[in-house]
């Protein structure tokens, strides 16, 4: 049994067309054709799937939460747990540069390869076959989601839960901003008036800065 | 023959389940259940559609031109004009507070509205119907596509034109900065050393500052 084979019996595959599969495991650093074209439809495909999963499962989920679940299953770092499983990277082809710098074991790349196999399977077999592919990739995180509550950013926790007890929103204030252009560094604190309290928290980027000092908010009026 | 039945017949649709097209027609402003799951569902079954009807017709585009082909024919105003062809801001369910305020013309809403469509199909009559309603809702722009060239944002267009000529790359400089946080504005300049020519522009984000001035940059160099 060559490589490709024993891929194809890893995956419950049946690839007609072998060179469509070399070409979804060819990394751009081994020429032309690469796995990129694939890439692009499989990711496609991949949200599509997924978003369907999970809507007819979870009738009980408004868009927001189905959106942050998708969002945790699709992401680079499931993608690439998700290839090594099935040790993708053992069948990835590369040029010389990129394997001795450890590219087989990029999550970037195990990621991409994941949705270009989604993608290859599509045009071989078809959609429902792809679907299926689909399906099996993430059977066991399609059962065993995170709540959705988790998934939510800090401020947005922190909001929903002082609305509910019924208080006024937290404001945010930035109260230190250091460096220039592409070294910046921001102060951000967050209060909150009715229990008196204020968190500070600092990190390269506003946004950032907001979002940690939510979490110690949260932090503290849970505790 | 009722509202909902004139928009199927418009559409091409057969829906069993009225209660499900009603869904999908009904903004927010109207109460619950209203149209958000529907369209966050039919939005990924609308971007893969695209995304593979490109693939398979476009083998000379690699996929970045995919990818801009393809936003282009899914962004909001796209399928604003789509809803308009026909007429869906007729059929469009909404509290009064909204209708008044013209919600049954604004884009994002129409834009909302072909995707929730597009989403209780799939929920209706399965995959093949809702794939075949995308394809017949964009029969005229997906044989009429914009060159993927036209769609390259200016500063890409203005590094491979300066490429193809053998050229050294554009540089961007910030010239000046003035205003505060949400009243900022960005003077620019476009330098480019080999033919000794410098264009300025000014704008809110030192990102929209650096395109205009690569435009100027191009029309100058190509002129």
């Amino acid at each position: 049994m060559n490589a490709l084979q024993r891929l194809c019996k890893q995956l419950g595959l049946n690839f007609t067309d072998q060179a469509l599969l070399r070409e979804a495991l060819s990394h751009r650093s081994y020429g032309t054709p690469n796995y990129e074209r694939l890439e692009y439809l499989g990711d496609s495909l991949l949200n599509f799937v997924i978003a369907d999963e999970l809507h007819r499962a979870h009738s009980d989920l408004d868009e927001g939460d189905l959106s942050r679940l998708r969002a945790s299953l699709v992401r680079g770092s499931t993608l690439a747990e998700i290839a090594r499983e099935y040790q993708l990277g053992d069948f990835l082809l590369m040029g010389s540069g990129e394997l001795k710098s450890g590219g087989f074991d990029r999550d970037s790349i195990l990621a991409d390869v994941v949705e270009s196999i989604i993608g290859a399977t599509l045009r071989d077999a078809g959609f429902e076959a792809a679907r299926a592919l689909v399906v099996r990739l993430y059977s066991k995180r399609l059962v065993n989601l995170p709540s959705a509550e988790t998934l939510k950013d800090s401020k947005t926790r922190l909001q929903e839960f002082l609305q509910g007890d019924g208080h006024a929103l937290p404001v945010y204030n930035v109260i230190e901003k250091t460096g220039q252009d592409h070294n910046l560094s921001f102060t951000v604190e967050c209060v909150v008036k009715a229990q008196n309290q204020r968190t500070t928290a600092t990190a390269t980027s506003r946004r950032k800065a907001e979002q940690t000092a939510a979490q110690t908010m949260l932090e503290r009026l849970s505790s």
